[in-house]
């Protein structure tokens, strides 16, 4: 029986050596299902779950997850307070829990869990019942704790996730995130319906980004056997590519063994500069967005001391900012709301694939489950 | 003239080697006089600037810095939401600045730097001003453009900070702020006389345990050798202990360039433990609080993975907790909210001793600057 059930798992797992590898490869499809399943035809408007949550009177939303779920809490900030003008409160599970934080009935309180089944998640969700508005879970399983837990619960979609570093589980939270923040918007009148409707236009868009960005895969299975050799790697970027920074890294320390760290590039001058040398490869995740002239600066001291730069931008991007960098890996020209999610794949690919090239366990990296259902 | 203004310098750093030493080495008095200055004589309430703050109607604190600035508004929002009840949001200055986040008339926006010319936390407080309620300025330097920009200024009274690695502002913002924290709890009727007075109280211990703490020097030196050996360090704690763990890697990343990170140790399930092995040593901070047992779990998690864990606790912690951990510290025992404050000195010695070990240069980095005055 014990063979039969290997022979199932290796089925699914398809032509991909992991199934990490094959969770990476998915995410067009599953991105382009998610983004069908709740819009209009006329792909004007979000529609289906998010709109069911009411943020019109909210004061504060409170978002609070556990590891990767944690960042795209952190990337849905920016969205949420750009898109709705909502405060926002971010927070690790763990911490949240036990520090018994204020809590009033004008908050919502939104958690994410691939499982719903995380233990400090759930514990944080306990503690805001009876005192925040409203409860809502951004689950890819829908029937646990935290679902039955939730007033609202939004079904992000991603199928099972094998893998123990979460890939196609993070950029389907990052989507369910930016149509709430969308619905939200509309609701507080912050987001015009023209706005809105260019916003799903873009959404639409997605699964062909994330092609293109699936197409830096040989650039970066060769660059990968540099940042193989490395022992440390920092990741930077400003804005919301300032979590994906924090989720490259964490991506990488995961799988790989690397001690990766990721940085708001701001902070750099006061004082993960002194680190920089020759050895430590300095990963810079820049769009051209409005923080792009102020990362590149950033980047350039980093080339002045000695920092080996792997630019990930695009075409313009790189015209403007390649020189002196090491490597450079290209993405689309695109929407920069919709940075996160598709420059989640280059940091997705490069924690793969440098991992790959040590030779760690991808799908099974030491000491890591796939769900924390323990403290 | 070169050779008297060095001559200066030098009397200046007296009896110790680099003027960070001297800065450590002050606190105990430095910090005895900011009690003496801003409680009564009956050693009963919390008076001076602190009270001239209004937070009676407040509906969220908003604080913003840079570096070791930003940790300790990161150990303070522990203490507002606690004594206070308010909701409190941190950021760093050059996240805040740029994504344009809602602030409202009932928002008090409060402003850490030790310069008090920091480019983006002032580029932070002037986007706040005509939004927020009121303008705090928690500051070394008083005569400064952040001093001019806010209608209410908190000396933190350190003195001149020559080091580049701030230590003595870091206790002097962290102390300021929690009696800051206090007269907001008096206001909002979350904090009662007689806790108030508990409080006070504990402060003028202050200095004793500050002293205390120092005495763990001599032990530090020696566990330098083993540290200095290290190309990467994990800090953990739980709770305020988390920020602190934050700001004891990045004192060892400005001046030994070992490359240190913090985490909450709730999160290490959740990725980071896959780094742990025998060469990554572990520096837990963990006073006996009220998440002590749970710190506790965590580290023997790291130690059954080959984690070599550095234990800063007291002598009843360490009778607890100290099997199988490869060295402990001993702390003073102390009520749980002095605790960023007095284990901020092993943190701080850490660095230093780490650093001197190594030979790298204490008092100037490589590449940082004392104040960042450009973006």
């Amino acid at each position: 029986e014990k063979v039969v059930q290997l022979d199932n798992v290796v089925a699914e797992r398809g032509r991909h050596k992991h199934f990490m590898a094959k969770e990476i490869h998915e995410q067009a499809e599953i991105l382009s299902d998610l983004v069908l399943r709740s819009t209009n035809a006329d792909r004007t408007r979000v529609e289906g779950p998010a709109s069911e949550v009411d943020f019109s009177a909210t004061t504060r939303l409170v978002m609070v997850a556990c590891g990767t779920a944690f960042y795209a809490c952190h990337v849905a900030k920016y969205w949420f307070e750009q898109l709705a003008r909502i405060p926002v409160e971010i927070d690790v599970a763990s911490e949240f829990r036990y520090r018994e934080p204020p809590v009033q009935a004008g908050d919502a309180a939104l958690f994410v869990s691939q499982s719903g089944e995380t233990a400090d998640t759930l514990a944080a969700l306990e503690y805001c019942k009876g005192k925040a508005g409203q409860i809502i879970g951004v689950l890819n399983t829908t029937e646990s704790s935290i679902g039955r837990a939730s007033d609202v619960i939004l079904p992000i979609h991603a199928g099972p996730e094998i893998g123990v570093a979460s890939t196609k589980a993070f950029t389907c939270q990052l989507l369910t995130l930016l149509k709430l923040a969308v619905s939200a918007g509309r609701q507080r009148g912050t987001l015009s319906a023209e706005d809105e409707a260019r916003i799903v236009r873009q959404l639409y868009s997605l699964p062909r980004l994330i092609q293109d960005a699936m197409t830096a895969e040989d650039e970066v299975r060769d660059i990968a056997h540099w940042l193989s050799s490395a022992r440390d790697i920092l990741f930077l970027g400003r804005g919301p590519m300032y979590p994906l920074a924090l989720e490259g890294a964490l991506k990488l320390k995961e799988i790989s063994y690397i001690h990766a760290e990721g940085y708001a590039s701001g902070e750099l001058k006061h004082g993960p500069i002194a680190l920089i040398d020759e050895h430590v490869p300095v990963i810079v995740f820049a769009p051209r967005d409005a923080l792009f002239e102020k990362l590149v600066s950033n980047m350039q001291e980093v080339m002045a001391r000695g920092g080996q730069v792997l630019l990930v931008t695009d075409e313009e991007g790189a015209r403007i900012a390649q020189d002196g960098t090491a490597r450079v890996l290209k993405m689309p020209t695109l929407d920069p709301l919709l940075a996160p999610i598709v420059y989640a794949i280059p940091a997705q690919l490069i924690a793969y694939h440098t991992a790959v090239t040590k030779g760690t366990d991808v799908d099974q990296p030491r000491n890591l489950a796939k769900s924390v259902t323990v403290e």
